[in-house]
């Protein structure tokens, strides 16, 4: 029912401070810049017959706004909530109202942090969970998608 | 003191995602779009004395904007938080400051959902909540909000 | 498939201490006594094609003895359980066999009173509840009634 | 010391709402009445030495005079305290000062159901409890019941 | 203001179980009965300018009854609320509405027993609390009512 | 559909320390031991159309291995986890696996024990639950899997 | 047993701050003095048979220090730990080691006060407790341990 | 090291609803608006050696822009984060990124009020916090930060 | 109303093993000892028309002794309960007694530490808190009590 | 420093029940056994230069053997702990002494499952956590694993 | 009644990865092998009039069934049951089980290490603990169980 | 490094009610009076090249005392805090400042006991606990601390 030729459309979202990526505590969290990884995922995508689209924000609003005018457009999302991942009920409610593949992918290990990152409020409604790979992640992270939507795809 | 031939201007309030009714997930939150409920809560608010104005926004910041904007003005605010009624504080802080009665509306049940989606931020400061009578639970806060503000109103 | 002709027969239940409005703390529950509630009930009632049957008891086991008898034939049921909302699993057992909408009423806003008065053990099987306005509260839960067994009801 | 010719009287008490066995919720609670079970506890216990005597009531005060009113005459309690398994201190109290063995039975299993029906108030002062074995649970206690009284009976 | 001439009248209310005193557990509440202790109080009561009326019920609604029957003539109450101490919001809710002195006693030392007796639903409500001296209790009861009552009373 | 004529394979588990029953603190266990109680099972079972198959291991992972030999083959477990009652995920996924009626049963009844024993990480996963009743609840149990795989059968 | 003609010694101990009394906060203390308290407790005492010695110190250690000095002497202790009922597991444990009854009594009702107020590590290891009854409680208690001492006495 | 010749440049941060300072409940805010306090703060700063740059949102995202944009700039942040203070790990993230010292600061003590003020999600980022002492505060806070980055400056 | 020429007396109190400053890990509570600090403060004192007197020990009894002696002399108190802060409620009652303004104190950032230190008993009844900012934070203490005592100086 | 020629030895570790996969509930598990997803797992290490070896066992006890046994031989460790997740202190232990990479890989999403599921003993000492992706999952583990000990490995 | 001529036997037990003694972070648990301490228990062991038997492995199956298998021939136990103590109530029943003194040990301080290490599910079975002195927290055993064992014994 | 001819001084610390020993509950603190534990424990530390001190009080002030003025003398401290041991976060201040190894022990075991005598706040700054040996237990923290002290001694 796929076809790896017409590549699917899928929204690629970037929460609060990762527009900081590279400068921001790069022992923590790399030297890579937020360009570098969307650069890097566009060529995975593309082997996985997947077209992706990416966007990033520090306002929880335009990240909603953002995900609404993707509906019955975008075919899956990958998001890095970021800080909003243990806050924001908003968020989630506009991920459940695509009704599309969810994948979560987090930069650090979130279960070796403060306590207050240790709850994700999408994780139970993601398909599943990518944390602590570094910027790696989001190269698993497209595997992941690519795989779940073309499921005959040989790993 | 209150007169009905000149309506007490009114605040209605939707928070984020409540511009996708109608189209997200139908059958929980029904075919009713936002416009539709609008122009008929506005049919019932004139009947009751008074005269709405609605604003809706994904962005938490643009709802306190507006709320502030009405200090002085509104009368009474009838809110549809949604997912920041369990998280906003600064929602529930900018509703205190105009001081005027609040009606707190929820189309779903809340209590019949998930255990973070039970505890209300705005419950305590506001006159009473309406909750799980879909979107005819807009109706009923407009017939609340009317008795509250025209109390010898025969209901 | 409803008829507003034949009103439909709905139970209104009031638990505990009840029977003492008008002369119980008036600043908070008002002057109203029961008897002119149920009577201002059961003029909107009629405009709602619905035919009220009210029972108040201050004993536990009487309450459920009518919810019971009433099975079969009341087609929903308006309860302000009173004390009862926060200790009594057998009240909602009681309600969960009649298979009917049940309407949950409060004349104070429970969520401002003691935290033992918090957690309600019929809110989760109400269609909705409404709390916090007093006397006129049972009118809008009339009206929610109303609009629940005769939908197409304009308000 | 004991003579199964001579029956031992045992009080069976039923909670609230029980008497609604056979019409309440039939896919839970099966398709038996109160009183085919009680014709059946009855045969088994001739079997075992013991005559039953039943009471139901959904008043707490009733079962508690009941119960009371046995004190020096039954020999032990088959309990199935239904909704008041969760709340009653006054059924724990009367009970423990009958002191004689207590069996309690639950139609459904408890721990498959609310989290408030987790924890009863009855089970540190019981024999033992049954739980989830529908009607059949009843004709189970009766014979842990005839066990206990006559340890010698081979089971 | 008062006057010991004329006593005032105070309700004694009893819960569930109390009828048994003296039958049951003597060894933990004593070999006095409901009759010895009233007769006892009613000597010391007259001696305070206090006149009693007793009421023992193992029913919570024939005690909520009994105690609004009691709304305007009783100057004071006297309670010991048994196992209805630690889950009965609906006497508390009666005795509030009486607006009267209410002291709370208890036969045992409520703190050295099982948890769920440890909190009263009736502590904060009362002017105070005696718990832990047997039938003594009740003397020490009708005490502190007197000086509550005619505060000039020397101890 | 069943048939009593050809027994149905019904698989007994026994956890940790129970090998030691009848040497084990023999007033609290009881003087049987688990040979006697395997023969006195067998003997019930066969009346009720079972035929038992018992295993007792002080190790989690043996337990699991019998447990999993038995899938497509045992019709019902009647496990006794002891230790493991209250911390084995492991023997919980085991059972689940299997999809057959499962019924729990203890020696001692749990609930009068340290509180660590009160949650079964079993009993949510069983058709019900037989605690406190010594030995002879082992009897029971197999009377309760009778009546569940031949419900017709006379109790 | 006992003889009301050789008073009883009796240790009465005031926590810290109870030396302000009559100076603090009156509205809420009351007006009389420590000083005052003790010659009335002092009257009532003589006639129940007890002879009183007080101590009030701000210092746990001293207070420590004066209950161990009391060892084989008072045979009985009258105790308001003020603030320290809260905190002072030395002063539990200085009362259990004098094997004594004590009676433990509030001028304020603890349970009305601030959470932290609410539990008392005394509690369960005095025959009783008094509070909320102001500087009367005292006089209660005086003739609670009174009648513990001497139990035969006409209250 | 420090030179006040150059003043030092400071972010001064205000969250939500702090622009209606002056005009919302003046008598729990005061009557300064923030203009007349970010005048005071100024002239205070001056004399510590520091320049102040300021900004208040209502939006959670135009913060954490606005606190990214002086990244390498700003030598201190002073920030009020208002009801974000115990909601937004964005914020603390973004304040993290920064690398230089925080000072909190709260108009009211934010201890005295409802508990889920309590906690903030900054305290342990920041140097220190002052909060209770009204628009004052600020000052302090200024002088705080002064002593911080010219640590011999007499105070 | 007050007046700068003669300075208002201020208590400033300090609590177990503040005496050690200046020896005690310098690396955390720095070099400067509780005279230097004394000498600074009453330096600061005096230009904001208070008169400083201060006290620090060990012993909780003392401190609450100290407190007492200077009730209706105190216009102000500035504290640092040090570990006391976390488990007195003897010097909390004190501190109330007094009925003037309170200022708290803390040389480290009590939110940076181990949990049992981020509760202060005092804090709800202070004016306000300030903690964090070392030896420095007592100047800042000084001032919030001169404004708050002299509110028109200047800042 | 790490050359893919010679791959790297990882030991893979599954936990209690895996050996089931494709027979045990398999439209949650899916329909592949262990064989099959072994294989396919070589296959791909074999192109990130890993040389795997594994093992699965239902005994917590050869699960800790066999990690021990390639203390100093594996380079990395790959671990589905399956029910052990939650409950085994033993294997993180055995896991810590190896001082090489883990990472942990769930079949299902363990955050949409019972709570006791949603806390891993693993989690903090894993370099990361992928969980939710079926078997596809443990190809991404491989990835992540390759990424992890050939950063250089282009994804 | 003991008799140091006559060794008593001593069952000396060790839970998972213990046998990594010496091996494992020796920075941690120093660079002993548990055949270096148990030679060294050995020696001591003899001097006071014990002779010990030792034990370790990673299964608590094997270990239940070494304890079970020296009932009635040990006569005290010493055990370090590692990551079980937190986990095990096997391994706690099967000791109970035993009726010999037990003296539980651990090499390093739990209450240093993470929460779930600082509950054990022996230590309120065990007649006391050593836990932190390193190997030679053993040989503290030995002289413990001496001790006990031999009460006269000069220390 | 160290000699034992020239002996450590070592301060040992006795919290409040342990001057009672030999007095208090015999039966549960053994008849041993704090003397003769005294004169032992200096006989041992003799051998072990320590030299005691000793200090016994009921106040914490002068508990802390005492510790502050062996600072830069006590090169190791054995304190059994008793009731301060739950409670003294002072105590524990001043243990942390003399930054020398600390012994805490105890008579009784302290899990065995009530609740709020589990949690230590002295045990996590302790090299190790010692708990429930009776008397035994400070032989046995002296040979601790002198292994700790004087490493090479044999054990």
């Amino acid at each position: 029912m796929t076809d790896k030729d017409t590549p699917l459309p899928i929204l690629v979202v970037h929460g609060p401070n990762l527009n900081m990526l590279g400068q921001r505590e790069p022992d923590i969290y790399g030297h890579d810049t937020l360009d570098t990884i969307t650069a890097r995922m566009t060529t995975v995508a593309r082997d996985c017959g997947l077209a992706l689209s990416s966007f990033q924000s520090n306002h929880e609003g335009e990240l909603v706004d953002c995900i609404q005018s993707h509906m019955g457009k975008a075919r899956g999302v990958i998001i890095n909530p970021a800080a909003l991942t243990h806050t924001s009920i908003a968020l989630r409610d506009a991920l459940c109202a695509l009704e599309v593949p969810i994948v979560e992918i987090h930069l650090s290990n979130i279960y070796k942090r403060e306590p207050f990152r240790h709850r994700s409020l999408i994780a139970d409604i993601a398909v599943g969970q990518i944390s602590g790979f570094g910027s790696h992640g989001y190269i698993l992270a497209v595997l992941a998608m690519g795989e779940r939507l073309h499921p005959s795809t040989p790993a």
